[in-house]
């Protein structure tokens, strides 16, 4: 299997951080994709990789290639290996594919819309298209997002319930990019920071070659 | 179970399809939560049924909410029955949940940003802020998923290639979504107006409350 990959992305990382949950990093080889030179917006890799033009994407070995977080993660989940990151009861799979989707919607996706639209983004040959309010509003939504995580951890060990899942690697990548837009965990969210404190201790995730940037920058 | 419901809405159609083509509707009770009024974004059922306020919930005897479409008929589909909606396989599960994602980014998602930017959508009591310039850019991009999804339809008979599945669904209820805030669809798109032609002879989809309204208004 390949992965176009961009290792400091906080989506790649949420990729990056199931294949190694799984062991399954030593069957993939990365190929990465420029986000800084919008290499993942070229004609070619819309057309053959990607239609939204976003990373990570896995290429099979016959071709097919599976975009969308989410996505990747049931492929990898389905082939084997513990833990299973996506459920097994359909109670299960249910609450964690919501909280998941709720972690884009509230909390990842609002601060890459910020990302892109409320800052410079990756930059103006990239962002050629930018709506500041937009962008802004996002960042408020994101910040409302940590307030909703917070309460739900205060009740549960994990964003889905009593098990790690991939609804805690989409909240992880969601407090990486806001560490990479400087938007801080808000000090009254003390059971997501604690939950944070105890995810960075994973192998999985203190691993990921964007905290060295992270460590670089501060 | 029950699911908090609008009849005519595209994303509770969604549902509607999911369990209609799983056979469970008898297991299910509708209880109505009347978008136009705003009951979705009522304090007390973004406290206990869905915190991002959108239709449709499904809740389980044990009180569990599950909101978010993909997540429900993840839910419905692993209960049991035939046709299997999201994928057996890795990469059908891969394949499918990509496809449904991809048909959520490009064209439903984009439409329902186009209706409460772009159009006086649910009112001004409802509505309560709207970014137009946002909500055309979002018109634009359904547009150019329509085409996207047209070229997919030209080489394979569903959506995520040889049997009907989630993605399919999903497109039908942004299809649904175009027709409600008449998006026509374009002429040329004719692969994608043979495979709409042909999901609509399916009960599962024929029968949707929204398609009396729909017929009602033209």
């Amino acid at each position: 299997m390949k992965i176009y990959d961009f290792p400091t992305g906080p989506y790649p990382t949420r990729v990056r951080i199931a294949l190694a949950e799984k062991g399954l990093q030593s069957r993939v080889r990365f190929v990465m994709v420029d986000l800084y030179k919008g290499e993942h917006k070229k004609p070619e890799f819309i057309a053959s990789k990607n239609y939204s033009g976003t990373l990570p994407v896995l290429e099979l070995d016959d071709g097919t290639c599976i975009a969308e977080c989410t996505a990747i993660t049931e492929y990898l989940d389905a082939l084997d290996g513990v833990p299973t990151l996506t459920g097994s009861t359909p109670r299960e799979k249910g609450v964690i594919h919501m909280m998941s989707k709720r972690a884009e919607l509230e909390l990842l996706d609002a601060i890459s819309v910020y990302f892109h639209h409320g800052t410079p983004g990756l930059g103006p040959t990239v962002e050629t298209y930018q709506n500041p309010e937009w962008g802004l509003r996002q960042r408020d939504k994101a910040l409302r997002g940590m307030h909703y995580f917070d309460a739900v951890l205060k009740r549960q060990p994990y964003v889905a319930g009593e098990t790690f899942s991939m609804a805690d690697i989409t909240v992880i990548g969601g407090l990486i990019f806001a560490m990479l837009v400087k938007l801080p965990l808000p000090e009254e969210c003390e059971a997501l920071q604690a939950w944070y404190a105890r995810m960075l201790e994973r192998q999985s995730v203190r691993n990921q070659p964007v905290f060295a940037t992270l460590t670089r920058a501060s």
